[in-house]
């Protein structure tokens, strides 16, 4: 089934205690792609400047995305500067230059209005709810956020929250967006804002899934090799919508091999900088730590005879 | 089998966002000796003061507690006083007084010298190697620890650890004590230092078990209302020792479940203060909330067909 996605494409410069890398691809729309092109393809919407090399672009064809979508504007591609410390959960930002970014109007190609699933990637919920308006009649709308958003825009939000059914936020930002440090009771909260089902990825730690009374709790795969954790949200959210466009399925079942092969693909984009490592991944690949994460999270059932009497 | 524990029996005074008890029973020793209760007896070494109420020696008693090997001495009982913040996953300590701890000197009734299962709970590692010196041939030894070992006693502390099957430790303990951030490499690093498995407690994130190439990642029960921690990594202990010793095996299958099992006997220690809702827990909530976990945390195989020709 057919999939979009609209955000940023962008050049970052990242540094780690790894290493250091200047100038390399980025952007949420990219990591999205690039890892939901592995299920099928997929429709992109963004905008970059006359400076945006060819080879990417066609490196994004060639998985299967669809570019009709992605503007090409005079001036700079939007970028992107940080830097993680041992702890790399947390990413700081050293300077953000938006470029031709800043006047991002997200135009569908017509071709594009039936799309049936929707991520709307971490963008001003103004321009989320413009995306929507020229989406025919989704089946699945999905979009994710931060604490920007969240504390500058947050009316705007709340009126996207409304429209959307799936919401991917990270720990803090559950807790931010609900006003509740408890994470159960933030994501009951949240899901009295709009959306049927809320992922809250947690990074190194898993994801926990919230629909209704159901709850998924997915570990994280323990790397021994993390470069570069950039990008693992919009690939964890990428691995997931992708799964679900080619089952075109949401039950329950679906829903949880979707946020365990959304961590598989993160698993994989932070072994290396940039989208280096989903550009050598291959299917047989996911396949092996999918069974490694089902190996990894497994128990059997009690005995029956368990408790010693009277106890 | 039998399951020998030595640590400490404390009041302590806590204060967490959701209230605050003072002098309510506590130490590492007790929540352990309540939690593998449920399994089965427990052998119990530690020192109180004489202002330690006949009723809670009772209370472990009637649990199955053995209290031979809990000596009373003139002064007053170990008390610690802490706060949490919202942040539940670190205790800040107000204040310690050892007390009739400080001289303490474990020394084991003879009927506990043939214990199978030991359990080290976190005192001095010179302390824990005097109880192994008094424990003939053990089948398994567990023990914990903390950053002030750590740092303050570490060539002690590594003695112990030659002598030790299996460590308990936190995420900070475990980079602490390897030198090294990663989890996975600080694992593999401790698994040389004598451990031939590492339990890794990660709070609300659940634990990870490592044993030679074999990883476990258990996930944590998501509390809609967490009221005070303290205690939840010997709870935590408490189970999984408890049922060990009450299966007598260690193949990987009951590691897993030993593993869970702690998971859910510290998810309901810390549903309320003290050992409060250990006194009132039963064997079938304990059946209950594991049938949950595996609930919380299944998932499906992937399908055959799921790549795209050419992917």
């Amino acid at each position: 089934m057919s999939l979009l996605v609209v955000g940023s494409v962008a050049f970052d410069s990242v540094e780690t205690p790894f290493g250091h890398r200047p100038e390399v691809l980025g952007g949420s729309a990219t990591y999205f792609s690039a890892a939901a092109s592995f299920f099928g393809p997929v429709r992109l919407v963004a905008v970059v400047g006359d400076d945006f090399p060819e080879a990417e672009v066609a490196f994004l064809a060639e998985r299967g995305v669809d570019v009709t979508g992605l503007t090409r504007r005079a001036g700079r591609t939007f970028r992107w500067k940080g830097r993680y410390d041992f702890d790399l959960n947390n990413a700081h930002t050293l300077e953000t230059h938006l470029n031709v970014f800043a006047d991002f109007n997200p135009v569908l190609p017509d071709g594009y209005r039936d799309s049936e699933f929707v991520f709307l990637a971490n963008i001003d919920p103004d321009l989320q709810r413009t995306v929507l308006d020229q989406v025919r009649s989704p089946r699945l709308v999905a979009c994710d956020t931060m604490n920007f958003w969240i504390t500058s825009k947050r009316e705007s939000l709340l009126k996207t929250l409304k429209r959307v059914d799936l919401l991917f936020v990270n720990d803090a930002e559950a807790r931010q967006l609900a006003g509740e440090h408890n994470i159960v009771k933030a994501a009951r909260a949240i899901l009295t804002y709009g959306p049927r089902a809320l992922v809250v990825k947690r990074g190194e730690y898993g994801a926990l899934f919230f629909s209704g009374e159901q709850v998924f709790a997915a570990s994280a795969y323990p790397l021994p090799a993390l470069f570069d954790p950039t990008g693992a949200g919009d690939s964890f959210a990428g691995g997931f919508m992708g799964y679900l466009a080619r089952t075109g399925k949401l039950e329950p079942a679906v829903m949880r091999r979707a946020i365990v092969l959304g961590g598989v693909v993160a698993s994989f984009a932070v072994e290396q900088f940039s989208l280096d490592r989903l550009r050598s991944l291959t299917p047989d690949e996911i396949r092996v730590r999918y069974a490694e994460f089902k190996q990894l999270s497994h128990f059997d059932d009690l005995e029956l005879d368990l408790f010693p009497a009277g106890s």
